[in-house]
């Protein structure tokens, strides 16, 4: 027993629209622990409408199909169906009466288009679609297959999904056992050597663990398949202890954390301030701070020391080491830490300078070398230094420094805490 | 001769991520004009991906899969792809070298799952991933079929697809009549009052016209189907034309062009410079400006005034007037940017403030209200106000924030262009 989603569409093949609805069906069958083995998506042709559904309902028992339920000629899911099946269409005067009063509350009237999406199969349910004009099926063509059809439109899909789908798949025995997950967050650390790490725990079948690479992050979703959320968690709880366990400080959070919340959770529990002094980064380490509301409480601002003339005259960087050493080194990080916490008049302060690229490089300094400063309570100071590839990209190199950053707080504000 | 595009990944079956890889590929296949009328999802699970090959490789000649290439054990794709046409797996010492490379720059130890990503099946050339770890391949596994591989990582596959993928394809004879397109851009009017203005011009067949809506920004896309370059540009030149003219200051850019790229142009041309205040885009106007490589060459830096202490301190902001009008004002809006225009020694200066919420609105200043202020070489100053709804979310106002302040100076330095 398995579903399959087809959607159907040809502005899907032409790439012109993102297919977020194959993402909402998936979730939903993922949480009602309905199996889901394959997405299809087919323009609108009757032919390879029926060849989808002849592969489909040989390896699913349920099919939901999403667009073509509209009143144009390219609309053809519904009769495709019919046909393939061998099944007159019947038209259902109820639609009829609701496409006519619909129509009416917009002060317009009926086409006879419209009339084609009151036909069903014969035998075939009407799934109402209380924001639209079109209505979907649930029709049992032979035992053991169920179709369910559904309009493109996302909204409208959401709204008979809820409102008919759910409770027709629970009256059904679905939904009893769901999957509960939690995705925990790690910074620091490739994907192969944290999968490594915790080896034969990517094995266990129930909870399931998986690994997922995104935006220099890495994660590991931890899933249950469970009849209720503290069943589940019983399950996933001791798996994530021995992942933490094993991760120690690569850890960072689960779910919606974020480098920054974490960051900021952290200041707040220790009533402390932070200020940033950014150069090749231009802003975007405050701003990922920002990102969070009530950020305001720890983070005081900071300095977009972005040409040297800033660095000297604002941030009290020294001329000549930046003549000597050069804005990108560990000498400048420093100074641009501490002269932003003196300014900003701050408890931590964090400093980034380095070449974003793809121009600035130099034989000593290439694209993609970046260093961080960090300033600490007591005025000691740290740099830390990155080489994040000269193949990458500005943007990519710019978001990679400000997580770096944030990172290295986090770290060491989570020692710190340790000390006391 | 068509292609079909083939999804791996449990992730995209669990509704975890949206499948943004069909839709950029199934719009590369349409600009090079090749037919492409399926596309599947499947599981990291070496049966169904066999059972999709076998369906795919009937009905398509050449099948583009995403996904499954990474050093995990779930990452089947390759070996079940070797598999199902009976070849074994050979290694490429020249993407084991890579690997190495890309390690060590970064200051890592490939680890033995890595060696997995240099197999290929026996007669398959490597496609190379310049990005990342994860090469794919280009294989003819018997006559009239073709496979190309990518990552399921977009950034990684964007990058293969047009340095290697598209080269191939062309060389074997597609993409001769291909479409190519101009993407006008537009700021500060709204989609419906656009397409009125322009009118008849969205029914034209070629070139076409049509409208999109994105991140604050209106665009028109300009197409048309031509066997070259030249011929395209011919049909979509006076249309442009046209376009521009109906839309006046509101167009502001074509294709890769931002409101970012723009300003920098336009203050390039100046020889002026800017700095910026921010309060609560928090650092991301000054991000903004500086994803553009040379934006050094005008932009100086900026002050983060998140906590009013800073805008007294460093940006000389008036303490009375924020105790008075609050600092989400247009009386403070008009002292940051006049004191961050005097701290860095600039032409002009922005600065924004505002309640970017969930928190922190009251009664007369809700969510959404910013102010942005423009101090120009004269030191003259104006002061702009927005409402971007108390219903939209932080980052949305945050971003557009951004954006209109861009704006704002965009127009400003037009008419003072002009004005000479």
């Amino acid at each position: 027993m398995s579903a399959e989603i087809i959607c159907v569409g040809t502005e899907l093949l032409l790439g012109d629209i993102l297919n977020s609805n194959a993402q909402y069906l998936a979730k939903q069958l993922a949480s009602l622990g309905i199996p889901h083995y394959n997405q299809t998506v087919v323009g609108d042709n009757p032919e390879r409408i029926k060849q989808v559904i002849e592969i489909a309902s040989t390896r699913a028992s349920i099919l939901i199909f999403t667009g073509g339920l509209g009143p144009t000629p390219d609309d053809l899911t519904t009769e495709t169906i019919a046909e393939f099946f061998g099944v007159p269409l019947v038209e259902h005067p109820e639609v009829i009466e609701d496409i006519t009063q619909k129509y009416a509350r917009r002060g317009r009237v009926m086409t006879v288009s419209n009339r084609k999406q009151a036909l069903q199969p014969q035998g075939a349910d009407v799934l109402p679609n209380p924001l639209g004009t079109a209505p979907g099926m649930i029709w049992q063509p032979r035992p053991g297959l169920t179709i369910l059809t559904f309009p493109g439109v996302p909204r409208e899909m959401y709204r008979m999904w809820s409102d008919t789908a759910i409770p027709y798949l629970k009256s059904q025995g679905w939904g009893e056992k769901v999957i509960y997950s939690r995705m925990l967050r790690f910074w620091g650390v490739a994907e192969s050597v944290l999968a490594e790490k915790v080896g034969e725990l990517l094995n266990s079948t129930n909870p399931t663990v998986a690994p997922y690479a995104g935006k220099g992050e890495v994660k590991l979703r931890v899933a249950a398949y469970a009849a209720s959320e503290a069943e589940a968690m019983a399950q996933i709880t001791p798996i994530e202890a021995q992942i933490k366990a094993i991760a120690g400080l690569d850890f960072y959070g689960a779910d919606g954390d974020s480098l920054a919340s974490v960051v900021g959770n952290l200041l707040t529990e220790a009533k402390q301030t932070l200020s940033v002094a950014e150069s090749c980064t231009g802003g975007g380490l405050g701003q990922l701070l920002t990102t969070i509301s009530g950020s305001s409480d720890y983070f005081q601002g900071g300095v977009i020391s972005y040409d040297n003339q800033v660095k000297i005259s604002v941030l009290e960087v020294n001329p000549q080491d930046l003549n000597q050493f050069g804005a990108v080194s560990p000498q400048v990080a420093e100074q641009m830490a501490l002269g932003v916490k003196k300014l900003l008049k701050t408890d931590w302060a964090l400093s980034i300078t380095g070449v974003a690229g793809p121009t600035g490089s130099t034989e000593t300094k290439p694209v993609g070398l970046v260093y961080i400063g960090l300033a600490s309570p007591d005025a000691s100071l740290k740099t830390f230094s990155y080489n994040l590839g000269v193949e990458q990209d500005r943007e990519w190199i710019r978001q990679l420094s400000s997580c770096h950053a944030l990172d290295r707080l986090r770290r060491q504000l989570l020692l710190s805490s340790k000390a006391k």
